[in-house]
């Protein structure tokens, strides 16, 4: 059997546009590791009749209808009831839930009141979903061969109780189902038309199931498989074809900025940076994970000339020759992040973010990138085309994958490059 | 009458978790300006059958359908011969689109083929929407008093094609609607559920509409109401009760970085920072916006002691009797912001980001903003719990508070202040 899913968000708070859906996509990308397709989202308010009718009309496409939201302790809180009415049954206090929402309460020192007690109300017949973080649990149940599961819309608790227990239990109710293996290739520098493009050529067996995820400027590329030799025989052929050197990342876990964590201390390299036109972000991206001090010391926002002067020593004659957004003055602010901050690696970014600044010779997403250790001072140039923020960001990255690069003494594909003079 | 709408996104992106729904936000806010409620959101396949599924089912409950998504020229794109399909009508060729579509492709210095035109065929007795950005054009059309209206999902086009004509579009078809008047108060320092509790005390008139955004760290309180006065009169009740000083801004144009720029600017300060544990964030948030060397000079990231001591003259026996999380550092570090930038404000940020590190005296969560002038140099302790990225940014957003408040010299409520011995 081939189950296919739905989701069913409810209550108000995504109808009235205070907060966007991103639970949908939590559920989805569960789903997507055992294979089990979900081919609606819907969100209907806390109102019982509504939520009967977009149960009716899910499953009219569907075997399993997951819900979120609902499970609250108010009187807006009308997903228990709806499901009971559903499926033809009552609410009932469940022991094991009255229990842990009486722990949770201690625990948070909070007093455990008959309102709260509602939330250990589930519909006769169905199956408790612990939740070990939050006060509402979920449930479970079966009716007329088709599955209903409901979980709390707090982002946190449905994430756990889809991984501990929403995915264990969908596999033991389908047991054709088997959980998928998966790779993770995560890439810069390459547009995402062009990885597909490359995807599609590279002809992997249909079996392996190819999806991409743009957190800009990143790719993921997400290869999954009922058999752990074949998804890494796609890994190692998409990696192959694409090359191996976008490839900064496989796991999930491991961001940009972990790499280069791991990468320096593997190499013993600190950095420092001098920031232009990224103002600080590339600073603010290195020091995203605790511990980030190990490799990482600091260094200089030089939006002014002035300060690229007293806190880089870049030569007052560079900026005049050759501006501040050249070779000479990013190659001059990465060597002067270096040595100020006695780092191994001095790394510099100087750019037109734009909207406005651009020359003919220098359009708006024109950038360029410093590279200062002991043995040598480079520079690149790069462009992005795009707005302001999105220049900035990739510029931030293009920085962070040119000292990755150096470190792992792979090439640099920049429009222009030059060494020190 | 009082017609009520729903949203249906078409296609498979969404579906497959490629990407986050975003565009039923979109139309959310927009109908929200001329209060037509939104009472469902669904997303189904690129598929004429369950296209016509969906619009029959979201028709049970509401007048008006706007779909996205599914107007391209390729084969997936079904979304015009599902709608003509609904209606009982046929695809037209309308030749308004079919020269905007040869114009738009001559723009773009693309060929024009058969593939294209594809996307100037509209349902017949629908009317045009067009699409000044973007290939596909959108279209109008009733059916037995029920209207629905498809646009492409591209955001930006999306945006767009709802302000520049649905809305009027449905302003004429509604003649008992108009765009409601609506203030918008962005404010930072409180919690949402502060500022919830006193809007609810502040008992402003039913006919109010009151709405939350919160885009943390901050939160945006949106006032609508059909008369220009209540609304004026609302917001002035609600910044009175909430208190005039945590509003930062009033309009959505308006980001805390714009703020900043503008008192800066009219006051005649220049700005310089010195960030620690935020490594470099404040600094892009200040450089956001185009033309913000007109205040910000750059600044330091003095992420280890030594660049604390070597680029802005934190004395060792400050750092090794306070430590570098500490009232003095911090007041050290925007003093030498200031005197390094030569700029009339330094302001600094050090603080206890996590997860390690923390201790009972200072957990993590604490952090101290310095705020340097001429005139006195001061150090402010903040507290905010929550995850590692989450206390970053509220300390960042603190620091622009704290320059704000001394701009418009208005109160700063810190768990403690100190100033310079």
């Amino acid at each position: 059997m081939n189950p296919k899913a739905a989701i069913l968000s409810i209550g108000g708070e995504i109808l009235d546009g205070r907060i966007q859906d991103t639970n949908a996509n939590r559920f989805i990308r569960a789903l997507n590791t055992i294979d089990i397709p979900v081919v609606n989202i819907l969100s209907c308010p806390d109102d019982i009749i509504q939520i009967n009718d977009s149960l009716r009309f899910l499953f009219l496409n569907c075997d399993i209808v997951l819900t979120c939201g609902g499970l609250g302790p108010t009187t807006d809180d009308l997903t228990r009831e709806a499901v009971a009415e559903f499926t033809g049954g009552n609410l009932e206090l469940n022991s094991t839930a009255e229990n842990a929402l009486s722990a949770y309460f201690e625990r948070k020192q909070r007093r455990f009141d008959e309102t709260n007690r509602k939330q250990a109300y589930i519909p006769s017949g169905s199956q408790l979903i612990n939740n070990e973080i939050g006060s509402a649990p979920g449930f479970s149940i079966n009716h007329n061969g088709k599955l209903i599961v409901s979980l709390p819309g707090v982002p946190r608790e449905l994430s756990l109780m889809l991984k501990d227990s929403v995915l264990p239990l969908l596999l033991s109710l389908y047991p054709d189902k088997q959980p998928l293996h998966s790779e993770i290739l995560r890439l810069f520098g390459l547009p995402e038309a062009a990885v597909g493009g490359i995807i599609e050529r590279a002809s992997l067996k249909p079996s392996t199931k190819v999806s991409y995820r743009a957190t800009f400027p990143e790719i993921q590329l997400r290869l999954l498989s009922s058999s752990s030799a074949e998804v890494q025989e796609a890994a190692k052929i998409a990696a192959r074809e694409i090359g191996e050197e976008y490839v900064f990342s496989r796991s999930l876990d491991e961001s940009f900025p972990a790499v280069l964590h791991r990468l320096a201390v593997e190499s013993g390299s600190t950095i420092a940076v001098a920031e232009s036109c990224t103002g600080g972000m590339l600073g603010s991206l290195l020091t995203q994970n605790s511990g980030s001090s190990a490799f990482f010391h600091g260094g200089v926002i030089s939006y002014s000339n002035e300060l690229k002067q007293i806190l880089l020593g870049v030569k007052n004659k560079t900026l005049s020759q050759f501006g501040a957004v050249s070779h000479q003055t990013a190659r001059e602010m990465a060597r002067g992040a270096r040595t100020n901050a006695r780092t191994a690696i001095g790394v510099s970014i100087s750019g037109i973010a734009g909207p406005d600044g651009g020359s003919e010779e220098k359009p708006v997403g024109t950038f360029y990138v410093g590279h200062s250790t002991e043995a040598e001072t480079v520079s690149y140039r790069f462009f992005f085309s795009g707005e302001r923020e999105a220049i900035r960001r990739f510029a931030a990255f293009a920085a962070m994958d040119t000292m990755r690069r150096h470190l792992l003494s792979l090439p640099i594909h920049a429009k222009e490059q030059e060494n020190e003079d």
